[in-house]
C-alpha cells in the first residue's frame, strides 16, 4: 500500500481549529498595548463580548487558561470557612470543588455522577441544606458532553438569592448562554473553544451584584484575578488593562468576533445544532450508544460509548496516527470507554461527515462489527433534511 | 510637504518586536495540547528555558501576564500575617508590595525611591528588622531603567537563609540572571520582553527549596498558580500541563529559543550591552541627563530626563504620531519627565540609531536646543569602536 499523506483534522473540544483569517492576523507585527492601534482593538473586543454571553454587564478579560477564569470566580466569590455549593457532573465540575476547597470554603459538593445532568432539584437541595449564598456549576461538561439546563438552574439560584457561577468554557459561542435572561450572575469562559481562537484568554462575565459581592472583601487573597481591579481598568475611556494583555490573542479574537458577527449568533447556534444532530444520528446508525442523556441541546461535543469488542484506548490513537483525525478519548474513569468528537467552533457539516468516515474505518479496523458508510448516511440524511448549507436550518 | 508614509517602529520594553519567524509560526494550524506534535514543542521549551535563567531547576510556565508569575511567587511563598520583605525602586517593585498586602502578609516594604538602586544593605536591614524568611525585589525596574545587583542581593538573602523572589520580567534574556550562581530561589519573568514573543506566557524558575516551602501550606489560597501542581505536570514524562497551555505562544517561544540558541546567550547579552552603551552615549552627546545611576549593566531600557524647555508629555506622542516610533514616557510621578527607549529583545544597532534620529527631531520640533545628528554620531562612534556587527563586541 502506498503511504498516504496524513492530512490533519482537529476535532477536539479545545483547542479547536482556527479560521485562516484568525491565524493570519497573529502573524502581523505586534502592537504596544498602550498605543491607539491596540487600544482600538481592545475596546472593540470588550464592546462586543457581552452579546456572546447574552449579557449587558462587564466581560472581564484575563491572560489565562479557562481555569484561570474559574479561579477568578472562586477567589472573588467565596469566603474562607463560609459555605459554597458545587453541583458537578464531570471532570470540569469537579474542578470547581477543588478550587473552592483550595480557597478555604466550606464546600458543599453535590456530585450527580459523570454522564448525568445536574437537575434543578439537586441545586435547590444543596442551597437549602448548606445555606450558601454562592454556587458553582457547569453549562457544557466537556468530559461527558452533557449540557445542563441553565434556565432551570438560574431560577433555583435566584429563588435562594444566591450568586451562581457557571463554567461555560466549552459552551460559549456554541450554544446560547442567555446570561441575563437566565439571571446568572457569573459566567466564565475561554478563547479556545467556539470562539475560534487559540487558548490563553479567559473571560468572566459578571453582574454588578457579583462585583459588589467581590468588593466586600476588599480584594484579600487575590490580585491578578481581582475582578474589581480589571473592571476599573476596562471601564475607563479608553479602556486600560491593569496588566499587559495578550495582545496577539486579542487581535485573533477581534477577527473571530467579526466572523461571528458576519454569520450571526443565531446562525452560529443553528449550525452547532445541526452538527450535533448529524453526529448523534451517525452514532445511532452505527448502533453505538450515546454517553449521557440524548439531548438536542448537547451540541458542543458528542460522547459515544465504544463497543466492548474493541480496545477503546486504541480508538483516538488510530484515528490520529493512521487517519489524521485528532479526537479525544475518555478522561479518568472513562478512559477507553468513550470517544469524544467535538463540533464547537470553526466546523462545517463536511468536517463531521469526514470524521465519521474515519471513525467507521477505525472501529472496523479494531474489530468492531460496523457497517461502513452507515453512520455517514445517517449524518447526510440529517443534513439534507435540514437543508445544507446550515443557514437553511434556522 | 508630502505626507510621509509613517512606518512603525516599536521601541517599548514589552511588547517588543517579534522576529518574522516567530510571527509566522503563530499563523500555522493550531495543535491539540495533548497530541504528540504539541507535546514535543512543550517538552523542548521546558528543556531549554532553564539555561536562559542560568538555573538547573524547574521553570514553571503559566498562561498569564508577567504579573501572574509575580502573583504565583507571592501566593506560593507568603503566609497570612507572617512577615515578608519587599525592596522596591519603582513601579514594578511596588507591585510586589501590593501583592504581599493582597495576600495578607505583614509586609515590610523598603522603598528606596524611583531611580535609585536597591542596595544590599537595604535588603540586609529589612531582613534583620522584620525577621522575614521571604523577600521580593526587582532585577530590571522597567519604570526607571535601573538594574539591581543580583549577586549582592542574593548573597544577603542567603546570609539570612531567606528565599528571595526576583522580578526579571524585563531582564530575562537581555542581561544575565545567573540564578543558580547568584543563589536566587525564585525568578519570575514573561514572554514579551527579550524573549521576543507576544505577551501571555509567564514563568517562575524555582529551586527545590522554594517548591518545598510552597508545599508546606498544602496549596491553600491558590490553584491555577500553585507551583507544585504545575511542577508535578511538567515533571511527567512526557510533560503534561495541568491546564490548557497557550499553545500558539509556546510555538512562538520554541522558535524564539531557536534564535537565541543560534546567536548564543553570551552574544545576546553582548548585543544588549552594546545597544545600551550606544543609547547612553547618544543621550549624553545631546546633553540630556540619564535618569538613575549611570550603569554599564542597565541595558534593558534607557530612561532619559527630558529638558525643561519641552513639554515632556508631547515627546512620546510626537515620536509615535509624527515619526512612527513608539517609545514609552514616564509612569506615575515621572509622567512628562522622562522618555524610556527600550533595547531588550529583537533589536540591532540600526534600530537604536534610527530611534535616536527621530528623538533628536522630536526634541528640536518641541523647542529644545538640540544639535541634530550629535546623538547619532555618538552612538555610531560606540558601535564602530566595538566593531559592528555586534558579534565582534564579545
Amino acid at each position: 500500500m502506498p503511504t498516504p499523506y496524513i492530512k490533519q483534522y482537529l476535532m477536539t473540544a479545545g483547542p479547536t481549529p482556527l479560521p485562516p483569517a484568525v491565524s493570519q492576523v497573529m502573524a502581523e507585527p505586534i502592537l504596544y498595548h498602550r498605543a491607539p492601534a491596540f487600544i482600538e482593538v481592545y475596546a472593540r473586543v470588550l464592546e462586543r463580548l457581552p452579546a456572546v454571553f447574552g449579557a449587558a454587564g462587564d466581560v472581564l478579560t484575563f491572560a489565562a487558561s479557562g481555569s484561570g477564569a474559574m479561579e477568578s470566580a472562586v477567589s472573588n466569590l467565596v469566603r474562607p470557612n463560609e459555605p459554597a455549593v458545587v453541583a458537578s457532573c464531570g471532570k470540569f465540575g469537579e474542578r470547581w470543588n477543588d478550587l473552592c476547597d483550595g480557597f478555604g470554603a466550606a464546600t458543599h459538593h453535590v456530585d450527580v455522577g459523570w454522564g448525568n445532568r445536574v437537575e434543578a432539584a439537586d441545586l435547590d437541595r444543596a442551597l437549602s441544606q448548606s445555606g450558601a449564598n454562592v454556587a458553582f456549576t457547569t453549562l457544557s461538561e466537556t468530559s461527558t458532553g452533557v449540557v445542563n439546563d441553565l434556565a432551570a438552574l438560574g431560577e433555583v439560584a435566584r429563588s435562594h438569592d444566591a450568586i451562581l457561577g457557571v463554567d461555560a468554557v466549552s459552551a460559549l459561542g456554541a450554544i446560547p448562554v442567555d446570561q441575563d435572561k437566565n439571571g446568572i450572575d457569573v459566567v466564565v469562559a475561554g478563547s479556545q473553544k467556539a470562539l475560534m481562537c487559540p487558548p490563553g484568554l479567559a473571560f468572566a462575565s459578571v453582574s454588578d451584584r457579583a462585583l459588589e459581592h467581590a468588593a466586600q472583601t476588599g480584594g484579600a487573597g487575590r490580585f491578578y484575578f481581582d475582578w474589581n481591579r480589571t473592571a476599573k481598568g476596562q471601564r475607563k475611556d479608553p479602556p486600560d488593562s491593569p496588566f499587559t494583555p495578550a495582545v496577539t490573542l486579542f487581535r485573533a479574537l477581534d477577527v473571530a468576533l467579526d466572523l461571528i458577527d458576519q454569520e450571526g449568533l443565531d446562525q452560529v447556534y443553528a449550525r452547532h445544532r445541526l452538527l450535533g444532530s448529524a453526529m448523534r444520528a451517525a452514532a445511532k446508525a452505527l448502533e453505538l450508544e450515546l454517553y449521557g442523556p440524548e439531548d438536542e441541546n448537547a451540541n458542543v461535543v458528542t460522547a459515544v460509548k465504544l463497543p466492548d469488542s474493541v480496545d477503546g484506548t486504541k480508538v483516538p490513537k488510530m484515528m490520529r496516527d493512521t487517519y489524521g483525525f485528532t479526537i479525544a478519548g475518555g478522561q479518568n474513569q472513562l478512559k477507553g470507554k468513550i470517544a469524544r468528537i467535538a463540533h464547537c467552533g470553526y466546523y462545517g457539516p463536511f468536517d463531521i461527515l469526514s470524521t465519521i468516515t474515519a471513525f467507521e474505518m477505525t472501529l472496523r479496523e479494531l474489530g468492531a462489527d460496523v457497517e461502513l458508510g452507515a453512520g455517514v448516511a445517517a449524518g447526510q440524511q440529517v443534513l439534507l433534511e435540514a437543508g445544507v448549507p446550515a443557514g437553511a436550518a434556522a
